[in-house]
């Protein structure tokens, strides 16, 4: 995999070229942000991961059914709540037998869009996050693969879904199909907002108030980062450019992000740039949620990646911008599928 | 409260009278099925608890929110998932850091409408039951009231919305207060099925089979304890009338049932008769769950309530009929609310 590296100084160099934009220059605005970010897509199918109805059915059922893991209480659904966003409301999210995880869970939703998956990058894709997570000992506990798939066979009705979304595979219930069919649900989770309606040319679609966020969000530098129809999502950046970020987040422990992936140095603190996307209804926030309000976390990144200390009007303006990116939920993840009904068994 | 005890061997003889049903009686089985069970009501409220939109609002946010718990990752809708039909799938819940319930999850669905609530009738009501379990270690694991009103005061989104289903109550945020809301949104989830049809008059509402099946289960004495608009949850019996349950059930432990309550011996082994609606959806079965699958269990009651063997025949067209109670899913259950945003503090 070939790592994205490019300093935010670099980027903002690119941005300083803009003017600071009067508020009243609706238009001037408009093709600005039209630069710098794109509608969300109808879904986020790609031509190496098919996005069949069949493969999306099941992969639904998969993904609220907490009863694969081994004492069938936590599954996609625990720390991806339709109530909380996608997310589980918590700072690190918990796993069976109470494992805690050492990050933050992000919102499921435009998940798929983002270049890679988790905090450091270490899941290629959706498909790579289900089919590691299916055998963790924290998501998962399974022992292994034998008894993760006999355990789905314990549920009768799931057999001819598989078979019906993967017809040409002669083993179609596997791991490996149970990540293509939740990842084919998942990459059906986009929440376009009024965001979306305002690049698409619709000036009214966002307030005043939100368009003076816009610009401020643009003018500040944000977008050296938070770019794209995910608003972020797009490549790694070190977490604290200017000041340690835990000076500003109190974490607890000190997370070295990527590094602890790839053993580089180069990789200290960097982590996957968060998708601004109904931002305002997934708090904690950052890798470990160690920031609980928006408005904080839009100081605390303002501070520590661009050495601005933001006054309370342009925190405002911004987060009022921010909530702009909240989209309804989609409706196949709001409304629960009915289940193949069947036992778990007894916890060990 | 006043226990009521009638034996089983002085209902089956009430029953006796009754003779066996020529399966093409149709009109002699709807008469039948008339004096033995009645059509769900619209929903569960009672002149005692007051059922009012702003209460159900209330309590469908609650209900789905697993932040109360002491760590955030427990709520109602951990232990009756609307995917699993209002249980968890599980033999025994797991609570909070991992605690393991002693007994088996019952559905909500319909749940209100049983005489008392829990297997051994430890919780007089649906407000009742959710009083006790929004402080009790398992099910919430907060040290006291005041603690777990702080935390859902630390969600912003609450206190109006407790003000505006509560308006004469000066302290509109509390226990109390989210027990009646909650008990208001759990009084309106009915599944009315086929089979209310069926009662309503319409005899080709339920199938041959499943028409053979109801005759079955009023003739080999099911009807004995389920009966009534939940086809069962309407008094106390013994598990176990002639012989111990755990012998059918390989349970263990052995549960006392009601007699750990009462400390009476004539208690022992005493359960509330379960509810058989949407039976067919909420495997596994009994208080311990020690049973897997619905047609197991059906000759596992015949067998030690009634001292009968039934034909794999007779066992098929009980199920059948069963599974004829199974309603969809009332739309405000199956579809998970948005709730609130603000973050769960850290776990201690």
């Amino acid at each position: 995999m070939i790592t994205i590296r490019i300093t935010l100084a670099g980027m903002v160099m690119l941005l300083a070229g803009l003017p600071a934009i009067a508020q009243t220059d609706d238009k001037e605005l408009l093709n600005q942000a039209q630069a710098l970010f794109q509608p969300l897509p109808k879904d986020m199918a790609t031509p190496q991961v098919p996005v069949t109805t069949e493969r999306v059915a099941l992969g639904r059922l998969l993904f609220f059914d907490p009863r694969f893991s081994i004492d069938g209480n936590v599954g996609c659904v625990t720390c991806h709540q339709p109530a909380l966003y996608g997310t589980d409301g918590r700072p690190r999210s918990i796993g069976v037998k109470s494992r805690p995880h050492p990050r933050h869970a992000p919102s499921v939703l435009n998940a798929a869009l983002q270049f890679v998956i988790h905090w450091r990058g270490d899941r290629v894709d959706a498909e790579d996050q289900v089919v590691q997570s299916l055998l963790l000992p924290i998501t998962s506990g399974q022992p292994d693969e034998t008894a993760l798939l006999a355990r789905v066979n314990s549920f009768p009705g799931y057999a001819p879904l598989f078979k019906s979304a993967f017809p040409a595979d002669p083993e179609p219930v596997s791991r490996r199909n149970m990540a293509l069919a939740i990842g084919a649900f998942e990459r059906t989770l986009v929440t376009p907002s009024r965001f979306d309606d305002y690049l698409k040319g619709n000036v009214d679609a966002l307030s005043a108030g939100e368009r003076a966020g816009l610009a401020k969000f643009i003018e500040v530098g944000c977008v050296a980062c938070h770019s794209g129809p995910g608003v972020g999502g797009g490549m790694y950046q070190k977490f604290g450019v200017m000041e340690d970020y835990w000076k500003a987040t109190q974490s607890d422990p000190i997370d070295k992000g990527r590094a602890d992936v790839t053993n580089d140095d180069a990789d200290l603190y960097m982590f996957r740039v968060a998708s601004l996307r109904n931002v305002a209804m997934t708090p904690p926030y950052f890798h470990d949620g160690s920031v609980a309000t928006l408005p904080e976390a839009v100081k605390v990144m303002a501070r520590v990646q661009l050495g601005v200390r933001l006054e309370d009007k342009d925190v405002g303006d911004i987060v009022s911008f921010l909530a702009s990116l909240t989209g309804p939920l989609p409706p196949d993840f709001a409304t629960a599928p009915v289940l193949p009904p069947g036992p778990v068994p007894p916890t060990k």
